[in-house]
């Protein structure tokens, strides 16, 4: 495999009780996957966990030692279950401190506000010793970059905006990239059709997603390949395959 | 501990390159996460794998053995791309057989839609060996029960359709209670009330979930206990301190 073949992966943990209640439902893998795509790093693994740092320090680590970028959402705010800087410098064996950059954005963030830098808000200018800041222009709060480690917001806007923050500034290699098709029949009728195609085409996979639609069955056909032109061969072949079984291809998929 | 106060807990292996690539929006983990809470069961952990025999394997092994019961999302379809099964049967180590009864439904399902079984219709009776089947409503292929381990399909009205085939079928403990007090506030202007009361507080978390709503901040407390005395004393606790600090709280939250 040449330097440029490498596949870049990426885990992430999502923290956080109110996902696991059902409370809260999570809108950041989704997000996370999208943005990671473009940057080219396959989204390899994600876990989600409670509020408990042995639990937190767990996932991180086995993801971190997995993948070549680990990112968390969840639990770095000002309230006492925002537990995630804690918990992620235990995980790696160092000490929590006080970003001195982190601390002069939260002092102007409310002083421009006319509000005290409490002892609560100060929380939010710990870091894992040697962190550097995400920006964050939502909220006073930054994210946390350690390495190849990034510890992000949990409400999804201010995850957007620190992922914004990030783009273009990670190593990636070719895009992951992917094209659907759609047809009205069920996947059982084309499943041979879909095995064969995928094996006679090297480096593209084959995903099959049925619907329902007013009242009918269906079925997406989403090929994904980093190579465009094997891509393109491998859609013309599933095209003409099912033409040929007298099936007729949504471009796009529905 | 005595025996009632036994805390159940699951975990949820989420099965799809689909969820991973940011295609799909993953709506199962909070569909299974509301559903166990029902049921008196703590969703412990959620991992999202992808279409490869080995994760799923690894996953689904972790967490059936850190947990009371285990649930898996997709990948119980037609296509080639449905491995669960035979990745589930291998973490076993256990073989994969057709079940006779999976296999008569699915005929029945055929026929009266003058449809063939075919080879890979047929794919979808194929289960770990000592399975049971778990009914579904909506298409002709079960779910499937093996002990603690329960593996549903993907689409999320199918998978709601075979966790109500399963309600109250689960020995669970006590269901945690849960209530949400909303609050126009900063929540790090609470935090120290927060981390007070819940101190103060035995048996009950509360979590702190903040918002941005018509240019407003704000944020929700959710406290929750499988004690409902507890509960209530608690809220009690939280509504008198933030009135005495001026602030007004809203039943229910926003």
């Amino acid at each position: 495999m040449s330097a440029s073949d490498k596949v870049w992966t990426a885990g992430l943990v999502v923290i956080g009780d109110e996902i696991l209640s059902g409370r809260t439902h999570d809108k950041n893998i989704a997000q996370v996957a999208s943005w990671l795509q473009v940057q080219g790093i396959r989204l390899a693994e994600v876990r989600v966990v409670p509020d408990v740092e042995e639990r937190i320090g767990e996932a991180v680590n086995a993801l971190r030692l997995q993948n070549d970028y680990l990112f968390t959402t969840g639990g770095i705010g000002p309230t006492h279950d925002d537990i995630t800087v804690d918990a992620v410098a235990k995980a790696l064996g160092v000490g929590v401190v006080v970003h001195p950059e982190a601390r002069a954005m939260l002092e102007r963030y409310y002083a421009s506000r006319n509000m005290e830098l409490t002892e609560a808000r100060l929380r939010m200018a710990r870091v894992p010793e040697g962190a550097e800041l995400i920006p964050n222009r939502m909220s006073g709060a930054p994210g946390i970059k350690l390495g190849n480690l990034f510890l992000m917001a949990g409400v999804p806007h201010i995850t957007a905006g620190m992922l914004d923050a990030l783009t273009g500034t990670l190593e990636g290699g070719a895009p992951l990239l992917s094209e659907t098709i759609g047809c009205w029949t069920a996947e059982s009728e084309v499943a041979d059709i879909l095995r064969q195609i995928e094996h006679a085409h090297e480096d593209c996979q084959i995903g099959s997603y049925p619907f329902f639609r007013d009242g009918r069955v269906g079925a997406n056909f989403v090929i994904r390949s980093t190579n465009a032109d094997r891509l393109r061969m491998c859609i013309d072949a599933l095209c003409e395959a099912l033409g040929e079984n007298g099936l007729e291809f949504i471009p796009g998929g529905i």
